[in-house]
């Protein structure tokens, strides 16, 4: 039963405390539907005091339809909501338009959840996107933190952002809303790289659960679990010594931490500069590294998004070379 | 260049020392014939000892040709060898045969390391053979132990295995010996898991290549490597947690642990016992910790391979239930 699998997975990431406020994203997709349900169903148990989200990005003709469904859902169980409406199309002339859609998205959520005063904000995730998630950086290229996936609990800018259904098949999210009798709009394509990703959903894995092994997405998801515990830990030890090497690092007080540590502590030294590690793959890391170790004082490394570093007197500093 | 590629792995992962005595296991296939011309290359520069080691495992009728062709190479080179024979198969009658060729050899090799006082016990596999093994890992289901896929140096009973060629492409090896005007063996099948080896070999891989990404082999080599720092660095910050909390693991000090640690407290306690933590999946480690949170005091959970794990008064005991 769905049910028991979110109890399971709220427990486990300590997802849900009694009294919270949580700020649901409805798009009107299956996933953000079955969550509304769901947590619904929960109210009474944890005194949750919910209250929707609905963003309107405009990408489809009929997404208008998407926001009177939500409104209908929102009146039947009497919870209140927020809907707004933006064109990510003509905001997305810079940029993609993916990228755009999402920021729009998490802005939008962000500025509600502290106008509302929610302690979480709720998102649909489930199981099959997250082995699409870890499968799709497995084939681009990953480490400890790709592999992590789409992250259960998660804090940005302050605010935590819950996924209870990132253990629960898609599958089974579509028999809850059957026997609910509740017809979803079609899943809104506001995930990013939709090609790639639909080439991997409606092919790759549909081959890989056939040929290799059918419970292919269920291993991809406890990998990305067991990868989150693990990337947790040592990016804690790596905040700590990067707090200690300081902004300006020492090298040789970094030479002597364990690899894996140095390897995140700039990460962490890019992510403070770029707000995330997006778009850094491992030859930027091996870059940095042979900056370190092979070239003179003076060398600068680019990195992408106008972030530079410098090798300068045994030391290494991060810098916004543009913007 | 391979040679430089070589000297790269050689050099990032400290795998040879200025007069190192070496056994090479050159089963007369591509790579470990390989193996053995650009390790003799390297003899003069850093005054190495070479010695080779041939297993004829009698699996196909033509291997006594390869111990042959190894005897010429061994001759040419001017370099002692040591080959035996046994008939795997015979001895394969208990257990899977992969796996008895694999333990008669590492047997072979540690006998005869111990014998002339060998430093180090060179493997020829590839970054071919690492990508495989990668992808199999992932398909079937792992954790970052098994995303370090093979490393380049490791202790097996106090040996070193040193695996110089792990960054080098197959292409490249082969193109190598082309050039060198040696025609190696076929390469014989001294692997694991063939079956579904070969499918991901043959199968998988190009497809990989062809439709998602070209380089899905270097990525996935840089991903074991980047995972192998990782896992090194956390299976020493358990050691020594494993260490202090003894034998019998007080359950209150355990849980105080980080959950990442405690996994790999619960992997190192496993191993200690089985001798390596294959065949250990993600179910069994859940079911350790579901019997630590939920079951009661006596309660028992059997792992593979005869192992046994009781909760009894707060305390966690792993034992051998059989043989």
């Amino acid at each position: 039963m769905i049910i028991d699998k979110l109890r399971n997975t709220i427990k486990k990431y300590g997802l849900i405390s009694r009294l919270d406020k949580i700020l649901i994203a409805v798009s009107g997709g299956p996933d953000s539907v079955a969550l509304l349900y769901l947590l619904n169903g929960l109210k009474e148990e944890f005194k949750l005091n919910l209250h929707i989200a609905h963003l309107d990005h405009m990408l489809r003709p009929d997404s208008c339809k998407d926001a009177e469904f939500v409104k209908g859902l929102a009146s039947r169980l009497k919870i209140p909501l927020t809907t707004i409406q933006i064109d990510v199309r003509e905001l997305a002339s810079r940029g993609s338009l993916e990228e755009v859609a999402r920021n729009v998205r998490l802005d939008f959520l962000f500025k509600l959840a502290r106008e509302i005063k929610a302690d979480k904000i709720a998102l649909g995730h489930n199981l099959d996107d997250q082995a699409e998630t870890v499968l799709m950086r497995i084939l681009r290229g990953t480490g400890l933190y790709g592999l992590s996936g789409i992250l259960p609990k998660r804090n940005i800018d302050g605010y935590q952002i819950i996924r209870p259904l990132i253990e629960a098949r898609r599958r089974d999210i579509e028999a809850f809303l059957r026997q609910k009798k509740v017809k979803p709009c079609l899943d809104p394509s506001n995930k990013e790289d939709i090609y790639f990703r639909n080439k991997i959903r409606n092919k790759l894995l549909p081959l890989l659960e056939k040929e290799y092994n059918k419970n292919i997405k269920e291993v991809l998801s406890n990998m990305a679990e067991s990868a989150g515990y693990d990337y947790d830990y040592l990016s804690h030890i790596a905040g700590i010594a990067a707090k200690r090497l300081g902004p300006k690092i020492h090298l040789d007080k970094f030479l002597k931490l364990h690899p894996a540590v140095q390897r995140l502590v700039l990460r962490l030294h890019i992510a403070r500069l770029k707000g995330n590690t997006r778009r850094i793959v491992f030859q930027h890391i091996r870059e940095i590294e042979d900056l370190i170790l092979n070239r003179p004082s003076g060398s600068v490394v680019d990195l992408p998004k106008g972030i530079s570093v410098i090798k300068k007197k045994k030391k290494l500093s991060f810098y916004r070379s543009q913007n």
